[in-house]
């Protein structure tokens, strides 16, 4: 089942505002309704968005509408996301040849990004079983890099599917995820919907996790990777790595190749996100700070993996 | 303010399962009214505890009852909490010299906690101002080792105490520690009442502030200190080890001297305490494991203070 997928002319996406406690497929039909499904995050996660902002398009030809309105009002729905400007500018590039090529664009852009996932699962699996080879491998992950970030499979948990169709995965230990929960609710649905045994525990535990050896390697998506390497992810990756680092075991980076971004130094060039302190829910008038994003320097990376290379060393470009 | 204390002939105590939304000061006259209070964790932490046992048995020798059963009721109160039964028979061995001598000893622990809680947090200060000289120092904690579990002060809050009135504290970062938020409901609370300025995180953060320079010390308590230095305490305490090394920041740990277990040889011997799953609170049917301790490697800590020494190295013994 696709996160987001193109079915006889209209729209197909898990709306993601349910999970874990109900599976709701929407049927999406206008770019009104597309618009309003992203900005109340049923579609989220950066590949995701993107497809949607193609097939959003293809909508717009369909319906005989102004698909250059309908266009900007979808770039406009999340202003931040790089990948649905991208998308969305390129489908409508296809607009003078005709509806059809518009809509062969829009369900190219969502197939490539399907095999661009798998290509980097592939890649990721085979470096864990190059590693840690004729054994059944335990993974630790964080947050949420599965396919509902995705069209589908994913890049962390893309990785996990492959291990398990090679009969090479043992379990997943998962951390919730703090202040969002991103793990707890939404790793641990696709996981229990995979049917990977997986366990889900508090975030400062995954230190833990890994010096006790119940866990083989980490393996985690991320937001964007600097010119030398250094690894920007949700907040409590580089406390993982650290830890990897001290029990010697892998720390693996699944990416598709758009997070890689040369024209940024470092880690420490990148801008932070602080997200509304009132997301940690702590008791009234406690002073709270709330950084969405960590920096994992890129001495702690055993491998970044993407749709194209597996990357040791740096610089990367 | 203390967490408990003796008030002409009766207990009065915090009731910590009120805060931080109510500070309310329960009023026990009965070894009975006390039992409940402590089952019910109105009143907690180890050395909180140990001196209620320590009242609760004057208490039964100025009620006149049978004030060996009723100490044997206050030992069954929290049966792992090691300090309770030694505070309660120490007192209950002077019961042949009178009730005088019962309540002078129980007065005793009480003020002799305070002694070398006050002696711990002067030796911590002058540690972290040995090292951080000359400027006021930004302080990293985690859970709570606070006046809320000892009589007054607490071991690491003690430190802040103590720092704050040598006008050497600048301000304090606190990890709302999962599952319980002892951070964010009793620690915050603490520093709000001492008017220090603090800022709370979730515990995956605690790597990145330090990392970024925010926090100058990472000063912690603990549950247990095994025989070669190996700190056992609250889990989340390891990954903050582990980032401040990386960092070159000191990680202090402030203890009484009872918390050195010389009988354990290292922190791989310790059984760590699983605790109910559900205090995660993640969805429904979702696999958890909760440990409620870690261990930090004893390369990993800078310095352990006691109310008799300042320890670098080991053996401790």
């Amino acid at each position: 089942m696709r996160t987001i997928d193109w079915t006889g002319g209209h729209i197909t996406a898990i709306d993601q505002t349910q999970l874990p406690g109900d599976l709701v497929t929407l049927r999406i039909h206008t770019v009104g309704e597309l618009v309003l499904a992203i900005k109340r995050l049923s579609i989220r996660g950066s590949s995701a968005i993107g497809v949607a902002g193609a097939l959003g398009v293809a909508l717009a030809a369909l319906n005989g509408g102004d698909v250059r309105a309908e266009a900007a009002q979808l770039r406009a729905a999340r202003p931040t996301a790089v990948n649905l400007a991208w998308a969305v500018d390129k489908v409508l590039a296809k607009l003078d040849e005709g509806v059809q090529a518009v809509v062969d664009e829009a369900v190219f852009i969502l197939e490539d990004d399907v095999r661009r996932n798998r290509a980097v699962c592939e890649r990721g699996a085979d470096f864990l079983q190059s590693r840690l080879p004729d054994k059944k491998i335990n993974v630790h992950t964080h947050c949420n890099a599965g396919a509902l970030a995705c069209v589908e499979m994913g890049m962390a948990l893309g990785v996990v599917q492959v291990l398990r169709d090679r009969d090479a995965l043992g379990e997943v230990y998962l951390d919730e995820t703090r202040p969002l929960l991103q793990g707890a609710r939404l790793t641990a649905w696709e996981l229990a919907q995979m049917g990977v045994k997986h366990t889900v525990i508090v975030d400062s535990a995954g230190a833990t996790v890994i010096a006790r050896g119940l866990t083989d390697a980490v393996v985690v998506g991320a937001d964007r990777i600097t010119a030398n390497g250094d690894v920007v992810n949700k907040i409590g990756t580089y406390p993982l790595a650290l830890a990897a680092a001290r029990a010697g075991i892998p720390f693996v980076v699944a990416v598709p190749e758009s997070v890689i971004d040369l024209a940024t130094p470092d880690g420490a060039s990148v801008h932070i996100e602080q997200r509304d302190p009132a997301e940690l829910g702590a008791p009234a008038g406690t002073p709270a700070l709330n950084l969405a994003f960590d920096v994992t320097p890129a001495d702690l990376v055993t491998a970044i993996v993407t749709d194209e290379r597996t990357i040791h060393g740096k610089p990367l470009g």
